[in-house]
């Protein structure tokens, strides 16, 4: 069924123990559709300015990635992003945000996109997930992100899109913040309380937890990375696999508990797969037999 | 098979969230053994003063935790730990420690337990551990923890005993340190090298993972507890419950990876009770019954 993600495009300077990536295709919308396409044809949107130097046609050739919802606008410039990972590499230090036109209106859903089913928002103002959300038909299954800054000054804005989501993707700490709960079990049974029928919550190298409202719960570890290059672009293409595993489905228009546990663990495969390299080389330089090759691996490791 | 610990015998008084708890029994031999218990019997050796407030005998009751080891000395005082753990509770803040007679001469290995074949060195000096071991007559299984202090000041003498032990059960910082790489796959994969066949890596909140040098591995997320009162103890009820468990089976004189793996299952239940309550009642309270039901708890929560 159809996929649609909504989310940033970037050009990104990233810092890590393993070197310096300068200047390369960024952003939550080209990791998620990175890694989705795996699975499944996505449908993008988003918007850059007339100075980003990457042709994403050539960047998704031979995957199927629809990109009539592309922007691009002449007098804009496209979003930066700067940032740097120490140590453990279990967090990122942003040292320069340039949002550009990422600050102006959004991009709207191209007229054929809108019967999208399974849609995806990436982390931006709650305000602008609820108008994109507003504009699709009928969906089946919507996923979204979000982030500390809008948990804190947006909140009414992100309750009201929690009460029409299916499932919210979010970190550890940020679900700590969102349901003023230090302990994550605790937490997420909050947010279930909240609207989203799921929540998934990534824990970084600690890896995931997901609780739904019928009482179901799963947990499983990160795949364990002897690579880890640059944990940029982790949750989306974590994010991607998932929603693409989901979208795959045969007549998949129910996402009963089974289907997102295995697309959880595809998620979890993506992210490990994406950080071992700097930008997308991680998710572009593999085919999906070293996807299902991980995922075989991490049953090993983990089933008992 | 016999099951042998050495560890301290300590009184406690801790500071948590959820209240204090003052002069408590604690000490890792005590939880170890209570862990333990649930699984085979256990022979302690430890040492205290003559003012421990607490007959072990009666601690104790109706458990198979042979105290001829127990060595009671009556000019010496008791091992006295006060600890605070704050918000994620992931870390205790030393606030006073007395280490009274665990200063003095170690206790020695009783004649009747030099024939033990399953041996726990709970985190002491290494060169303490190498002197217990040195007195056991053909151990089978031999695991030892360790902890920052003995890898940064008495390397020589923990390498030493890493060549003579099977498994070292250890936390993920000091994995880190042990090993000086901050990847802890890597980090494990070295400290094999060091000698051990089996490094389990414990990783709080995080749950765990074991690697072996065949090539084996396995990873465990941690039992997803609502209520955590006062993690004190949980590394060594881990250890208990894991040892405990090896210790119990039938002519188990070998320690496959299939043992293992479920020895790991077992310690993560049993330090999931042992942090919901203060001091010991986590695990007073509870039957064999309740262990083997989150032990299938966490096999539904985690199999895929």
């Amino acid at each position: 069924m159809s996929l649609l993600v909504t989310g940033s495009i970037g050009i990104d300077t990233v810092k890590t123990p393993y070197g310096i990536s300068e200047n390369c295709l960024g952003g939550s919308a080209i990791y998620f559709s990175m890694a989705a396409s795996f699975f499944s044809p996505v449908r993008l949107i988003g918007v850059i300015g007339a100075d980003c130097p990457f042709d994403l046609a050539k960047v998704f050739t031979d995957r199927d990635v629809d990109l009539t919802g592309l922007e691009i606008r002449n007098n804009s410039k496209t979003f930066r992003w700067k940032g740097s990972y120490y140590s453990t590499m279990n967090e990122a230090i942003t040292d320069e945000v340039k949002l550009n036109v990422l600050a102006e209106a959004p991009p709207t859903v191209p007229a054929e996109y809108k019967d999208s089913k399974f849609v995806f928002l990436a982390n931006t103002a709650p305000v602008l997930q609820n108008q994109l959300l507003e504009q699709m038909e009928s969906p089946v299954f919507v996923a979204a992100d979000t982030m500390n800054c809008w948990i804190h000054g947006h909140r009414d804005d992100l309750e009201s899109l929690l009460k029409k989501i299916d499932c919210l993707i979010i970190n550890e700490d940020e679900a700590r913040m969102l349901a003023a709960s230090s302990n994550l079990i605790r937490a997420g049974e909050k947010i279930l309380e909240m609207g989203p029928g799921v929540v998934i919550i990534k824990k970084g190298e600690s890896g995931s937890m997901m609780c739904e409202t019928g009482g179901e719960r799963f947990i499983l570890p990160s795949y364990p990375a002897a690579e880890v290059k640059d944990p940029t672009g982790a949750g989306d293409s974590f994010a991607g696999a998932l929603m693409g595993y989901l979208a795959s489905r045969r007549g998949g228009s129910k996402t009963d508990f089974g289907s997102l546990k295995t697309a959880i663990v595809y998620g979890t495969v993506a992210a490990s797969f994406a950080i071992a390299e700097f930008s997308l080389q991680g998710l572009t330089s593999i085919s999906k037999a070293d996807i299902e090759g991980r995922f075989k691996t991490l049953q090993k490791l983990t089933q008992f």
